[in-house]
């Protein structure tokens, strides 16, 4: 399932005018994390198979050139959590719950604590790593967990407002801030600045920042020629 | 008192059926930091062991396998403000208040400032750290220095919900999760997905996780038979 | 100009008697970062002059002895959003915006994004990254982009209000925590600590600190001898 949801990722990031990703469940749940009947009794290999899986897909959704929305609806727990926090943006329903409950279970929700600590802060990252509660979704918007939260008949809606938004936009100059964001995420404010200001001076010359420019100063709508690539 | 009180920590985590450490004040306050007339004329190297013994306090709070939650009633200020910083989880007493005041003093509060900007966003800690000036408990809460503000006369009983939480898991995987925890902290998230698959991975295959996650299945309480080291 | 503003902080800090820097706006605005006239049909080269001397202003702000305080009135855009979380401090008036909206024109806020993620918190960076959207006063509090938010008739006596506490302060003192600062800021919390309580340990036998420590003690207020450098 994970290696398909990669797949299926890379497959709609390849489609003719995709511009962004809406991630959304398909049931009542947003994503319980693992299937733990397959990792009982599995062997070191196995559980590493499925770990590994696991890290791909959130991989796959880092260096997809473009952006990707986690909309939440139901239950977003352990990898499911960490799959929210993995996305570019998330909106989530008024209903929505977030927890990284693996301790209760014996298997401590370490990967998902990497983008859930780095998106919430240490305090609250280790008290759901700890307590394994549940996070209501005005919480998750007050953390910086999501981005927005509606009632659950505006979810779609609200996923779809930032599509269009980003769609209104270079899909090449997305792609090339999406992966200079990662880039410079973890560095010290120096190596970031050296990086990006490369990246600046690169996208400053190529033709949709050109033709963005004139298009502001001439008062009219640009029209983009680059694609994502 | 701070080789004392890392003593102690230390003690108390190695006690049979330790299972979190709540860290108090005896008095009114809950530390106002170091004890100044002791620093006034100290030479160098008297200097050196005052710091030298708080950091290490500070390590020690972090490397233990147990969670340490500060309880905070008065004021926690300087390397006060540090200890609540530095520890897994907080909680305040509405009265409480926090500060790094040794600008003040003459003596900027340079080792508070590492987990204190950690916790509340480097804006907040310039804030604290060049104005010295106290933040009241709910904008701790909402800065995510602490984790819950109550009214003092139910301060008990909030850490020990928090207690009664983490006693119901595995020692054992509370304990490879805290660390995990520390490890991931300031890493890339690359370095940091690297090292956290390695640790999910050796979780799985653990007898408390492989019971954690049947009993689960099995909807019943789990038996754990792992010890936190 | 932004080679005029370097110069002018520089010349600034420099005054005798100057404790800190309010940088504000001449005009109805903050700042709407680059002139893009300038940046239309430039050459590779010109571009990376332009944004040679915005990271050099960053830095110099960074490395200025004293603290720089932005007060925002009006919109404070891309390099100009970049320019208040690079201060130390801000306040902005109610009626201040923010945003980082070179994705619209072409040109993603690469660098802009350096401070303004590491104030703000990835996800809702990304949210000002890809949609470009304005950001309102109380919102940029919220998520510690700011320090405060007054009516506009209060901002100059709310910048005077941190200046002031500031200089209650020793220059040396406060040139030593503000470097001390960023030299922490994006270290592992075990390396942070290292270098911290060597700078610690330096503080504490200095005369200024012998003396805010002795003043602090007898109940007086501390006669400061040292300056910034």
């Amino acid at each position: 399932m994970m290696d398909r949801l990669s797949a299926a990722l890379r497959e709609a990031a390849g489609e003719e005018g995709a511009r962004a990703i809406v991630l959304a469940g398909a049931g009542p749940a947003f994503s319980a994390g693992h299937y733990l009947p397959e990792m009982v009794g599995a062997s070191p290999e196995e559980q590493r198979q499925v770990f590994l899986a696991c890290s791909a897909l959130m991989e796959t959704i880092r260096v997809l050139p473009l952006p990707v929305i986690a909309e939440v609806r139901g239950i977003a727990t352990a990898a499911g959590c960490q799959l929210v926090a993995a996305c570019d943006l998330a909106v989530a329903a008024e209903t929505a719950r977030f927890a990284t409950p693996g301790v209760r279970i014996g298997l401590f929700c370490s990967t998902p604590m990497v983008p859930v600590s780095r998106a919430v802060g240490r305090k609250r990252a280790m008290e759901m790593l700890l307590t394994g509660d549940f996070v209501d979704a005005p919480t998750a918007l007050d953390w910086g967990l999501v981005n927005r939260v509606v009632p659950e008949d505006r979810l779609e809606a609200e996923s779809q407002t930032f599509v269009e938004r980003i769609a209104e936009a270079s899909p090449f100059v997305v792609a090339l801030g999406k992966r200079a964001f990662h880039r410079q995420a973890g560095l010290s404010v120096e190596d970031a600045y050296a990086q990006m200001s490369e990246v600046m001076c690169g996208n400053a010359v190529e033709p949709d920042a050109q033709e963005g420019m004139r298009a502001f100063l001439e008062k009219r709508r640009p029209r983009w020629t680059q694609g994502a690539s």
